[in-house]
């Protein structure tokens, strides 16, 4: 044991920052689910502090040294991607001053605060003076970290939302989906518009019915109520830590599909983070591996399972029992009318999988010329609105519909959209993949029985930690890594059938 | 600026401890509300982690040099009386020696789950190791102790929840009850069997009715549902920082009163929390001053306020709105009586105002007869049952409704007892003095006007802080320290009226 000393050293201080990590995510649900207003100063200066004392302890000159005694100790294939993992954290830490990094904490809560006002007032000349600051910070770091990892600046930030992702990986993948969409669309909605418009359930939905349900989907689903809970949020999220996973929604009087959607989203994301390796809990080699993998198994659930038909013949009977309505709008095929429905939206945390890869495109796209200087802040609108226009067949009839609707680049995350339409491609791949190794799945689906499928997914997905990287990871699970085959395939067969 | 520069770095010091303990205080509340069982282990992980990183802040060896820099530095008399609830509580930790500390917890954290089971079983033998072993390194920690505070053993222990607070204080105080109260607890039951039993209200009172009224009483007593919350957990509890208090309530369905009342204690905690002073938040100085003044607040609020006839003037007709009911058992003479009422019973948490300092004082001989060593930790339940009968004229029928009963023990807490009775004496020196300056007090507690009486307390307890001592506080407030004679004065008059 004792030729691992510094790799021990290292395990209780990564322990010790993922126990302040868990303590900051409780503290967040409880931020979003039930403080009082009044307790805001307080809570923001415990994160702080929190985050201070964690950026510290990997900061603290004694690391440098236990890593370089690490990587000569006799560490099993493990450990040695946990190391390497460990390794990945130190260096996106350590790569910016301490001043850099308060600079850009200042300069985005700000932003997020003015952002709000201004999307409320369609207003984003109000914005324009924070969000051209936090570019240029965001500027200044990218072309710190591109220093430090020897990487492209945009490739630099990717990195820290979906490690070894590159431009090179995702741009021939989104020019694919480019090449596809567009025209696809187009027959999607001809065929829709010959079909005829779905009729809308009526409501109100009685939000106690809308939770039962709620509940009952996850507890069919797997997710383990001794180790989580679902709770209410303006905004749905997937907060806590993988043993007690704090999982959000939110109930809609007139609407039960949205509460509904909702949490078998974060139902996706929540059995992965409920599955993950128990033995590595507390070290990196043990948490979820990057964005696009985390999103693709919430899209996976929310997406590839829920809208197909064999769910559907699960849910339909459901629904009408816990709304006790009947009628035309509870049939079949207006239900799976209404989860198939396709529209030019304007706003993307509406869109549905078709359209949804192109608002991704855009946000990609105005993000990369934002950090090259090819696109001014100020011009965003604008070219906002020609992209739309291009990919989507829609121009924004206002910048609250249009650029002001997102809360990422006021938060300073660039490089992160692209993520989302990743996971999209590859929850499609790893949803065949289960397929085919589960021959019986839709009849269990329909029949609500899940747990082969949630069980296959938990060994060749969510057991595998950062152990390897995702594309190593989707490759052992579906024979291929990232790519758009399974997704486009998927959508030709679920909105353009034979 | 610059001679206070040793003072600035512990005042950031405290501030970052305070930080921490926030989060603490949020996750503890969190365990006992929100937390899946399965979440237990990762939370104590945390727990633990946020305490070590705390104490190692305490211990720090460049601590000592700030303090002995900042005792010549120019500081204003407030930050002086900072500097020195700083020192005190730099001493307290600093004291023990860490191998002690940590053999303590674990003791204790075993012999608090052994305590549940033994006193469920109603089997002392099954506690006896473990208890011997707590008790073992409490007088182990009392002696180290002894030693660095230069204080008798008792007063090293009891100095942590009460500080300055010593055994000769304590011991001509309660000299003063034990020779009072037996023979008024005679005189008191001789009176109340003449008047006849009340008739007790009969259930079942709907649970959220129950909530509605103690929302209701917090609202009209000035708790800020902008810096704070009212929720369920099994044993009521104020938890959370002043400016989020987590307060909570245990309801059932027979009696309404256990909520009711435990809702009205916990709301004394809670605005004492609330109301500390503001400029002080993150310091020692500006944490409440010791167990003591704060049971004071809770039984200001719960015995001398709501028990009184004026408040039950103000609720007899709410409970009558709320529940809907009425007859005799609603009557404001049979409420006067339900209030009211004392028995010689068994179990400390369920006596009244009479009887309780009865149980306080049987703990605090046994507690410092067992750390003296004059007492075997086997022997204890003979002498409970002696000590029962000769206090309070009954023997409990068994251990579990004799020395089984409190977790103090069991959870290492020795010295803590004898704060519950100074409490209930300031609690009437206080509620006297605020009559004494409110002339009109009744009048206003009767047309549930609590402002005058909650900003009294306010100004006169709340926001004094840890600026003074325990003592000073009640003296500047009511003109004398801890005395038994508003106390015996306030049971007379309730209980043997003229």
């Amino acid at each position: 044991m004792s030729e691992k000393k510094a790799y021990g050293a290292l395990v209780a201080r990564f322990n010790r920052m993922s126990a302040l990590g868990g303590a900051g995510a409780m503290l967040g649900w409880d931020n979003a689910v039930m403080m009082p207003d009044g307790g805001a100063d307080a809570r923001a200066e415990t994160m702080a502090t929190l985050g201070v004392i964690s950026h510290e302890m990997m900061t603290d000159p004694v690391v440098k040294g236990l890593f370089e005694e690490a990587e000569v100790e006799a560490l099993s294939q493990h450990e040695a991607a946990n190391l390497r993992e460990m390794k990945r954290s130190y260096t996106h830490a350590n790569a910016l001053p301490a001043d850099l990094v308060e600079a850009f904490s200042r300069a985005t809560s700000e932003c997020e605060m003015t952002w709000r006002g201004a999307r409320e007032q369609d207003d984003f000349k109000a914005l324009l003076p924070s969000l051209s600051k936090v570019f240029d910070l965001v500027r200044e770091i990218a072309s710190v970290k591109s220093e430090v990892l020897q990487l492209p600046i945009y490739d630099a930030l990717l990195d820290e939302y979906e490690p070894d992702c590159r431009q090179s990986i995702i741009d021939p993948l989104f020019a694919e989906l480019e090449d596809f969409l567009p025209n696809f669309l187009e027959e999607v909605l001809e065929r829709q518009a010959a079909k005829g418009a779905y009729e809308k359930p009526e409501g109100p939905f009685d939000l106690e019915k809308q939770k039962t349900l709620g509940l009952k989907l996850m507890t069919d689903l797997g997710f383990d109520f001794n180790r989580g809970r679902l709770d209410t949020s303006h905004h749905p999220f997937t907060g806590g830590i993988p043993d007690d996973v704090r999982l959000t929604t939110r109930y809609e009087e007139d609407d039960f599909t949205q509460s509904l959607m909702g949490t078998l989203h974060e139902t996706g994301h929540a059995l992965y983070e409920q599955n993950l390796p128990k033995e590595w809990r507390g070290q990196p080699a043990g948490e979820a591996r990057g964005m696009a993998l985390h999103e693709s198994q919430s899209l996976l659930v929310e997406m590839q399972l829920s809208r197909s038909e064999p769910f559907l013949e699960y849910l339909q009977p459901k629904l009408i029992k816990v709304f006790k309505r009947d009628g035309a709008a509870w049939e079949f095929d207006n239900l799976k009318k209404l989860y198939h429905h396709v529209e030019r939206g304007l706003i993307r945390v509406d869109a549905d999988e078709v359209t949804y890869p192109l608002h991704v495109i855009l946000r990609y796209r105005l993000e990369a010329a934002l950090l090259s200087g090819d696109l001014q802040v100020a011009d965003l609108p604008g070219a906002w609105n020609d992209g739309m226009q291009q990919l989507l067949g829609v121009t924004p009839p206002s910048d609250r519909l249009g650029c002001l609707q997102d809360i990422h680049w006021p938060g300073g995350a660039v490089g992160y959209f692209p993520t989302y339409t990743l996971g999209a491609m590859a929850a499609a791949q790893i949803y065949k993949a289960a397929g085919d190794a589960i021959p019986e799945r839709d009849e269990q689906v329909a029949a609500g029985e899940f747990a082969p499928l949630i069980t296959w997914l938990r060994q060749n997905i969510h057991e595998k930690g950062s152990l390897y990287s995702a594309e190593e990871i989707l490759t052992q699970a579906t024979g291929s890594g990232f790519g758009t085959a399974s997704f486009i395939e998927h959508l030709k067969s679920r909105y353009l059938p034979e």
